[in-house]
């Protein structure tokens, strides 16, 4: 029914977001990135839409209906993966954001996970296989020795082999200072036993080997979260009589999770050392395997967010497409049976659930290549305290970025559900297999309660409230944009008055945690992350108005003026819509609210 | 994992709400309801709590995961279906709320309805045959002929054949003007041809016949809703030659519809008349189909919101049990490793999600509850003023009725995946499937969108405005209660500061419309049911505290006492933290924001 083939990313916003808004083309102008321009980032983009639209969007259906069986103690993928995943690896993508002595070639991050959205979007477990592997592969080059590196992070950038991040155990999921695995020193490596659960791509008939990233704790080792190292621990280790064989490593498929949604790559339960012969080689020292993973917890979380948006923009297309197209109903005035019906469209409380979608998905698309951007100044940029600053933004802002795109991006997908109506309730349609997708987001990587911990008990009083400055000196610089460019003064004030807001608030909550009343300073956590999150997207939609304004002005793209028209219109409905909500969420954050900081367990 | 049998509904809720709260052992001083007592309704709650919990609960999973199939043109239900079906047809709930004439008990509806609650908690799907076929009985009760009601009518009460509601086709969905299956004299009977989709229950191996009551246009029908007219259209129908005999009647099941929930009962295509002999029997007088359809549908819409309901309720006390069981991590001062972890209701943030999901559920059947004792009320009340108030406040009431146990239903399922964490992302675990079935009550029996409009443009509007008084003084009578029992004044404030600016806001709505612009007035519909729903659920939830409070303070039900605070902390929760969010909405609706008024198809 739907007449358009869904562009799964609008290549007009990709364009927009990352040029007009953000000058992500500047980054070129980086030692890091002087390989690079327009031209090259282009390209990459280019491949990358080609081959999300071509191989794996035309997949996703097939992918989400049969997903992968544990047979004989393995895990089958889908027939269409074994196609994919080489397609894939041919792309560049699993270290392209990696410098050349890795193998990669110096792709800003801003413009790597951009590309990596259109996989997302087009075949969520498809890109996962994926998007982990480079992870994985990270973590080895960043804390691993020369031999790690050369034996399996250069075999896994190169698509060779695949990684895992195989941290949580069944008592320890969000509470990972609860690990149980054991690693027992044996020579050059450690002996591992233990279980793991909800390990994505944990298994697969896909390439030769698996590289999980573990985490245990070393015999003897101090309890909590001080005694947990990282390993490597792979499916199939090299033998040590040489040759480059590799030998089974005692690594076991116990499990497969039925999961309602990236049902493309599968999660399994993986038995350790069983037989006792599951050989861990120890990620840099020991007792430092979390902070270590939280090194690079960034860069998942800002890979959480990308999913988020990209599977909201899939499905918001979808939306737009099938309200061009389906017809029902009339016009508020014109009820006379005898003309023809509209396209749903034309109703204005359509329009209202597409431009929240449009809201949603552009805002959160926007937000994380902000952060994005911040993740390459952070590495790269020339001056350390630009490198600082832009560090300290990112850290912020990672809790934003990981979970707005997840709850407001189920609230998008469940949006582009109800627009198709009752087909939108049926399997026969996409929209219901992204919204099961979606879902994961808000739970893997930390669960959005744990983000809203993060924020307030963390990140916003980091440096005695100095990174909270610096985050309202970037919304005082957009908005200096946004007069700049025209953008109406209610949209200004309003997103600067809510930034106050968040600033006096802050200050507030902090000093009751000073004064020794944390529970009451953290009691609203989940309402502060909502504001803070409402004030943040205020703040991408207010840079986009301005954008969308100088082009407006420029007006040499007169092709592009409906769809500046568009992204005016999405800014004032998010600013004139949800910033208004702001002083009532903090309210109920001064007030600390008592409803369910009172309720007893035994009251439910 | 879960340590505590399920319980559906609550059953201390049951009663609190039926009798505390609503006073409804007080319907058996109405002539109609004279032959009952509280001890007449308990035994049909007892017998439908049991048969619920025993016989539909335990074949939910099984059924959601094998739905009905099609072979050879017909449907083959799940097997567990039909050791189902006839314990719910011995159960009498099907004909409980008819008069003895038409073969039932005389319940009140606001007890056949909350014995149907537990059905609906337990297993959608396969109380949906149930409620479907009352609702078709019942429309041939109220307006059929004696040969229709004795031919089909009394079947159906006594549960030999089932019914379905025949209405939609490809191209009248919400908008039923444009139904097109056409209906030719043909002496006693009319010759039906056309397509119904979506027909729930439109196939089965249950029975042996199904009763379609069919939207069908007799020629030379006037164009739009008032050429549209009603039949019973059976599969098979009763041979002219007599013996009781049936022969075929064309009805063909052309498709079955793939649902994502409620797979229990199947939703079908059904093709009318391909062979020409199609017999549909018309009911009451042509072309007032439409008219007749929405005399009835009150009592859909109330029963989808006690679906709702029902399907958050069952999920919110798999979270509870489950949060009680499930240790993580420990308190935020706690922190010592070497300490146990404890049970995740212990955290601040998981209670928020809980008393939320209370909230929400304990909110939405309090006021389907209430709906039900006005549905009563207007058909049974002794004083004419008190049966027609009653109904006027149905009337209003029922777009809200419908739409908030949907709307915020599906945010409360989604809440109990969240608490469940990876869990919860498993269909090893139920509440996914809940999340599933829950998302069909904003789309059928008429969108969220739709009751905006119906709420904004007709109901709050109705005799001038006079209904809305009534609302008022309902509320007005709730804050009274509340005050004289010693609710929080601030609580009481809230409700009514709240309610007052309702009738403020309408009156400025209505005052938009009369001038004209009917566009404008109507725009923000979806923000107006947003607040209207608000502010119910908030004079629910004083009416609870009230109830809570009394039962306090006769402290004649100390093992309760547990359960009334509780309701005290539900009560603060929804009353303090959602009633504030009423003025903005009010802001938005009264500025007539207008961004997506404004957005132009091609500018998305």
């Amino acid at each position: 029914m739907t007449a358009q083939a869904n562009p799964l990313l609008d290549d007009r916003d990709v364009a927009f977001l990352l040029y007009d808004v953000h000058a992500a083309h500047r980054l070129c102008e980086l030692p890091a990135f002087a390989e690079h321009s327009r031209e090259t980032f282009d390209l990459v983009l280019d491949a990358s839409r080609r081959l999300a639209r071509e191989v794996l969007f035309p997949a996703y259906r097939a992918m989400d209906a049969e997903p992968g069986v544990l047979e004989r103690g393995r895990v089958r993928v889908h027939p269409a993966m074994h196609a994919i995943y080489p397609r894939i690896v041919e792309l560049g993508l699993i270290a392209a954001a990696r410098p050349p002595e890795a193998g990669g070639q110096s792709l800003p991050e801003t413009i790597a996970s951009m590309a990596m959205g259109y996989l997302m979007a087009a075949n969520g477990g498809a890109a996962g296989f994926a998007f982990l592997t480079t992870g994985a592969a990270h973590l080895i080059e960043a804390f691993g020795s020369a031999a790690l590196k050369e034996t399996y992070m250069t075999r896994m950038y190169a698509g060779e082999w695949t990684g895992t991040m195989a941290l949580t155990e069944p008592q320890a999921g969000s509470s990972l200072t609860d690990v149980k695995t054991t690693a027992t020193p044996a020579g050059d490596h450690h002996l591992l036993r233990g279980s793991k659960v909800f390990i994505s791509g944990g298994d697969q008939d896909l390439t030769e080997n698996i590289v999980n990233l573990a985490l245990a704790r070393i015999d003897g080792a101090p309890p909590g979260i001080k005694g947990v190292s990282l390993f490597v621990v792979p499916r199939r280790r090299p033998d040590v009589n040489g040759g480059g064989a590799l030998v089974d490593n005692d690594v076991e498929t116990a499990g497969l999770i039925h999961k309602i949604g990236w049902r493309g790559i599968p999660s399994v339960i993986l038995s350790l050392g069983d037989r006792g012969d599951c050989h861990g080689y120890l990620v840099g020292e020991p007792h430092k395997g979390i902070s270590y993973m939280f090194q690079m917890m960034n860069e998942a979380r800002i890979l959480v967010g990308f999913s988020g948006a990209a599977t909201a923009s899939v499905a918001y297309h979808e939306a737009v497409a099938y309200a061009r197209v389906r017809v029902q109903g009339r016009g508020l005035r014109s009820r006379d049976p005898a003309m023809p019906q509209v396209p749903i469209i034309e109703h204005a409380d359509v329009r209202r659930m597409l431009l929240r979608q449009k809201a949603i998905v552009e805002g959160a698309l926007s937000l994380v290549v902000a952060c994005s951007r911040y993740a390459d100044l952070a590495a790269h940029a020339v001056a350390p305290e630009e490198r600082r600053v832009a560090s300290a933004l990112l850290d912020l802002l990672t809790p934003i970025a990981k979970s707005f795109p997840a709850e407001k991006g189920y609230e998008s997908n469940t949006l582009s559900v109800q627009v198709h109506g009752g087909y939108g309730y049926s399997s026969e349609y996409l929209p219901e297999a992204w919204l099961r997708d979606q879902k994961l987001n808000s739970i893997h990587e930390g669960t959005t309660g744990i983000h809203g911990m993060d924020l307030l008990g963390r990140k916003v009083i980091a440096g005695g409230g100095e990174t909270l400055r610096l985050f309202t000196a970037e919304i005082a610089a957009a908005v200096a944009r946004a007069r700049a460019a025209g953008v109406s003064a209610e949209l200004c004030h309003e997103v600067e008055r809510a930034v106050g807001l968040i600033a006096s608030l802050t200050g507030e909550l902090a000093a009751m945690g000073l004064a020794g009343d944390v529970e009451r300073m953290m009691l609203h956590s989940a309402d502060y992350l909502e504001l803070f999150s409402l004030v943040t997207i205020g703040w991408q939609w207010l840079l986009q108005a301005a954008a969308a304004r100088e082009a407006l002005s420029r007006g040499r793209e007169p092709a592009l003026a409906c769809f500046h028209e568009g992204k005016l219109c999405a800014a004032e409905y998010w600013i004139a819509t949800e910033l208004p909500r702001v002083p009532h969420l903090a309210a109920l954050c001064r007030s600390a609210e008592g409803s369910y900081g009172r309720m007893k367990p035994e009251w439910f």
